[in-house]
């Protein structure tokens, strides 16, 4: 749980950062609408979110560092308090109660959003609001500053504007203590419901019903939703990266592929474990697996700080390309096919992302055009894999078998800690656990 | 499972009550965002679903009855056939499948969307469109129009536009016998789920545990989403209409409001319950639940053809205010309360809606200012109930208590099927239930 | 001057063309900048204006042919009376007055916009409106559709929209008595200011001297704006057909071509004489000058009720194409280069368009894929020209020669009347005016 | 005529005045449609005219001083060069030419808008832009920065924005030599045209007659539309501060308000004068009329170098006051009157303003909250008044009176040049010129 403390030294910090005499604009989601009048569970804005921890929709966070206000000025706009309004739609914080909550200076009400913006705008030289984003946000921003400068105060609008997401993005590539203990949870949370996962599979049952079991897991243990769509894909489903429809019946002899990850006071967990739907590698699915899991090791075993992902990607592609060598999927030498990608055929996506508030979390991977050296407080997921599309022009054996294995890790002082550790990933831990053993 | 027949004579009727020479367009719904680059499962939208049964999004559905067509005309576009792209997101249709799975006159892929509107559009004197619902299927059509007005054939732009919904939603309102199918099999899936919550609470658990079996016995039933946010509401949050937090811990001597229901294969289910978290009404808890389910009772033994919800609502506000009168908790007459509609503080909604694709199905409730009488094939929900929110000048043992029964029925020749009567609703078979009888 | 019985009997003319229960809004335009806080002089929106006579920006015109209002409604939106807004910026009618003015039954002020769509709009099957031709006004009326389709009584709302514009542009193609005289004042005033400007030219002189000259006897006149960019194109400017820049100083031997037609109570003419600089045709420019005279001269006689504009293209063409033949400006025979359409290099724009509130008037030229007979009442320009620019492979004499004549005539019922035979058109009655004869 | 140097020289110092690494995007103005197809004279963007003298529509001005193209990038967007098009709308000059003619380092045409947006974008850290100023290059801009941070090199995309605005217009403010020398060709046009329209004038003639006087003036000087709408204002008509209808019959007795400039060289003149219609100024007029030239004459012989728009204001009010007071329009004591600011009534607008390209031109009027000083090279009006509207309280003698006397001045070294002194404006000057002296 995030402290109160930590959200204020987060605004602190974007502030510092700020020009003087700079004004600070981020709004919060909107609702969205499902179908006819009803709506999405609300998903807050991760930015947003990770400034405030505040989880009501049309809010915005206002800060201000300009010598007017002293050392600083945070404030919110929040959705009007009203009784009627909330016997129907649920409570709401409202702007009098915000106000110690959030420890602010001045809090809104929504109604007032026009007036807070212009009242807030004027004076500033500088305005950080990430332009672009949000459309709705976009146009009361654009309307304010228009009105501002055809009032006669017109000189008084701020005359640049700073896009907040660099530096807000750059801030949350680093975790904080407090951070990496929710992911750990997050990643703890997970693991349990991936092992159910292969507790519960067995030859015709169907793909969601094992999402069903994860989803259940997650809010059985305080996780309401995952954080991203669930993958479960059985047998040549597993070959398409982003498989979410879930509705095969799982066969006899199919590899189950599963991607998910909970999604926990905000932030994600990413794991994905490939098993035997009967239990039992067959020899071809176990040769596949165990060179995907040989080059997650190696990558998670050289990971640590000044090391890249471009390393690891390398590092992955190397032992990844040795195996399919190895076992004839691959012709020529591994120097010849690594020179040449081909093992991009089997492997075609990144070796890992951050992680995060997003699952494909902010931050940049390079810096000037260099890859990125790691640092302890980075929070990384590693995923190798090996998918074989029945299209291929392989041996038989082989067609169909798609495997990933991805872990969430944060980079330490000295190397990475691994937090989704809990669920097994070798092959005889794989079929101990789905034996029951 | 509506068969491709169905789906065909509904795009039939649309267009026989089309004007001749007209063109209707149809949109699919979009893919929607969630955070960052992970999106909400998609959701088709309910007129286009009605049509098609297609799943895909950014897809359109094109009819005409231009007599240069023959008969009748009838397109699709649909997203394109890329290989590339499905590895990483998924399987598509594709236009050349979409031709004969919808038994199509011609086929258009999403990269030839605006030629296909401008061909499709022009010729004809009427355009039927949901003008105002999608704002990007409206800027779209839009400019096709104002782009064919501008050639040099600007004469055969169509120069009056209908709303396709008025026709749709009232073709929506009356169910065929296998969509009654299809919701008679929703209801079950609910009822089982509710009567598992039932015996799942116990005090000290999480009203987000109730959620979790809710939605996991849905999924393992098929339905792997539900109609709308689910409402747990335990004690006072029983008392907010749309509670969706599911957040609280639920405590000894609550009452449990379960609002809840599944989709499936478009069509939702919508039943609530209202049972004690230790197993057993205390004695007020049970006075204000009996009343209103005698108001339910009531209503579903008048309603049928020829009645309406007008008359139910009525019917039912008169045994709510007899028992609130009887209670002590309305003084005065019940005629007096009847008249004063003092009863509205405590039971703030309308008796029931039509059920169908949506939870709050479409539909015209009146025709020409007056209450529509009820015709089989209509389906709808049955709701009263009575909340007492603290801050009611009240007797403090009823405080807090918040009681709705609902269920879902189907309009037959003599009166009414419920779809949702295998879940207890008298108190003894709930206490029993959830005793474990 | 048009009689405000003959606006109001406009007004009925297009509601009783309307289906039963119609609401038909009209728009007038917006004042519109040109630099930063001063605007262009006000243009009212032509259709607008033939309904209204009224001069105005920002008003509409609601006109319902609903039962409610009995026979008809006809209402008006205007700029709120404001003492302190008409000192600054100028007397405006008011709703009070503009009720006596316009025979209205309501009247509304702009600040009240909103409410008058919302209250016309409500109870109404079918909506006449131009979508797609003013943007603001499009937000306007589909926000009001929306805002009424998503009120409880949102059945009430218009669920067709039907475009004003093919009823209006047929009605403003027959112009009635009225029209046609203040048509003739436009064409007197217009051929006035062409015999000045012949008389004014001298070697020497700027082509925007000569605009000039036009414009003051427009406004002299008590025409204020010409209805269009005059253009004065001296020596090659003559074959450039929009030639507005008016900026070269005029050359002895050049031809001067000017096209310029004043707008009288909102009405166009549309001249345009071509006369050498120095009061002389050269030999060549004759010859020019005299065939497209003749192919004028030939469409004026044919042309009358029944004959069409194609028909007349091919006239003039004929003449034309018998002209560069004989001239050597084309090779082979006449009915060669009529059938390859090679006189298309010199004459590339067609003989004529309707004229009226636009200069390019309204109305469809094509019926059913036909060219329209013509039909007494109606008024067109007859312009047959002849361009040589210098890049073309002929005699160097008639390089950079461009020649055009145009005329304003009104069919009658046996042929056309010219509006615009004040001014001169034959070599000798041109030189004649030059000479100061 | 402004140098191509002082051009480039203006825009060297507008990205002198850019961060580092800074791109700088300058809009041309689009042509605006007046009617249907018709179009009003095209305006060019004032800002876009000051930094390039470049007369076509719907370029760009594309700066930037990152490191990657040296000393600096000069580079513009321009119509695509299109000999069809061009016989039907005219000469362009073309990308090919636009390179020597604007001394450009790149040249784009229309048709590559978007990749040169794009191109030139990328990789800068500040982006300049005016913001809110033109609906249609906002949204091409920001859609360009959104498809740059979408893209893999999102982090290339500038992240700052800032307005040129600010920069542009303090540059305007000061006027060059070769400005002055513009402004005082554009005085002298216009104190022409006023001389003409005083000599023209008499009653019976109308107050459109006089605008076409001037107009034409103007036109054959060389300056081919006014700067702004012309006021003719006869009797009462002189109290309305912007009347532009200039529709009234001039009567016997009245005093004509002409306020009128020509724009030269894209530059406006602005002068007012007021004077009888019969040639001679009754009583009552002459007072007026007296202590509004007093007015003027006591601030234009203290205006300079160091005073404030603030102190002429000041000043002039106190010159009319004490006119007021003494005529008995005001009782009380002058300074009451003036502590009172009674003098309001009769003078309601600002003694003067900044003239330039715009009539109304750019620049801040006061800094940090205080009038500002003035200095060498800045342009401005003074235009002191006394109207009175016949719903004042006042003697009936002075009822409709309305005087504005106008002239344009430059601050110099040591006061101010007037640049419009050739029109007369004392009592017997302007008799003695209306009697033909």
């Amino acid at each position: 749980m995030i402290s109160a403390q930590e959200f204020i030294a987060r605004q602190d910090r974007l502030l510092a950062q700020c020009l003087p005499n700079s004004v600070c604009l981020v709004p919060a989601a909107s609702v969205v609408t499902r179908s006819r009048d009803t709506e999405y569970v609300f998903r807050q804005n991760s930015d947003f979110w990770y400034l405030t921890g505040f989880h009501e929709p049309e809010a915005w966070l206002l800060l201000s560092n300009h010598p007017r206000y002293g050392e600083s000025y945070r404030a919110m706009v929040v959705q009007d308090k009203d009784p009627d309004a909330e016997v129907w739609q649920g409570r709401r914080v409202g702007a009098e109660a915000a106000l110690s909550v959030f420890s602010l200076d001045e809090a809104f009400e929504l109604s007032e959003l026009n007036e807070a913006l212009l009242e807030t705008l004027l004076g500033h030289d500088n305005l950080y609001f990430a332009l672009g984003e949000n459309k709705q946000a976009d146009a009361l921003v654009l309307d304010a500053l228009q009105a501002l400068r055809e009032a006669p105060k017109a000189s008084l609008a701020p005359y640049s504007m700073h896009d907040t997401r660099p530096m807000l993005h750059e801030m949350r590539v680093f975790k904080s203590a407090c951070e990496v203990a929710v992911m750990k949870t997050a990643g703890r949370i997970s693991a349990a419901a991936h092992k159910r996962a292969m507790q519960f599979v067995k030859p015709g049952c169907y793909e969601y019903h094992l999402e069903a079991e994860l989803h259940h897991s997650f809010a059985m243990q305080g996780a309401r939703t995952p954080a991203y769509s669930t993958i479960v894909g059985s047998g040549e489903n597993g070959c398409i990266l982003h498989y979410t429809e879930n509705s095969a019946q799982i066969k006899d002899g199919d590899l189950v592929l599963v991607d998910a990850g909970c999604e926990y006071q905000g932030y994600a967990a990413d794991i994905t474990r490939t098993f035997p739907a009967n239990g039992t590698f067959s020899k071809p699915q176990r040769d596949i697996y165990e060179w995907v899991l040989k080059a997650q090791e190696a990558v998670l075993t050289t990971l640590g700080p000044g090391s890249t992902l471009g390393e690891a990607m390398q590092q992955s592609a190397e032992v990844i390309t040795e195996g399919l060598v190895s076992l004839g999927l691959l012709g020529g030498t591994i120097a010849e096919n690594l020179q040449q990608e081909t093992w991009r055929q089997f492997y075609m996506h990144g070796v890992g992302h951050f992680l995060g508030l997003d699952v494909h979390d902010v931050g940049d991977y390079k810096i000037d055009g260099q890859d990125r050296p790691l640092k302890p407080g980075m929070v990384l997921t590693i995923e190798p894999g090996i998918y074989i599309g029945s299209h291929l022009d392989v041996d038989e054996q082989y067609k169909g078998i798609g495997v990933r294995i991805e872990d969430n890790v944060v980079v330490t002082a000295t190397g990475v800690d691994v937090l989704t550790a809990d669920v097994p990933k070798t092959v005889d831990a794989i079929e101990a656990l789905m034996k029951g053993a």
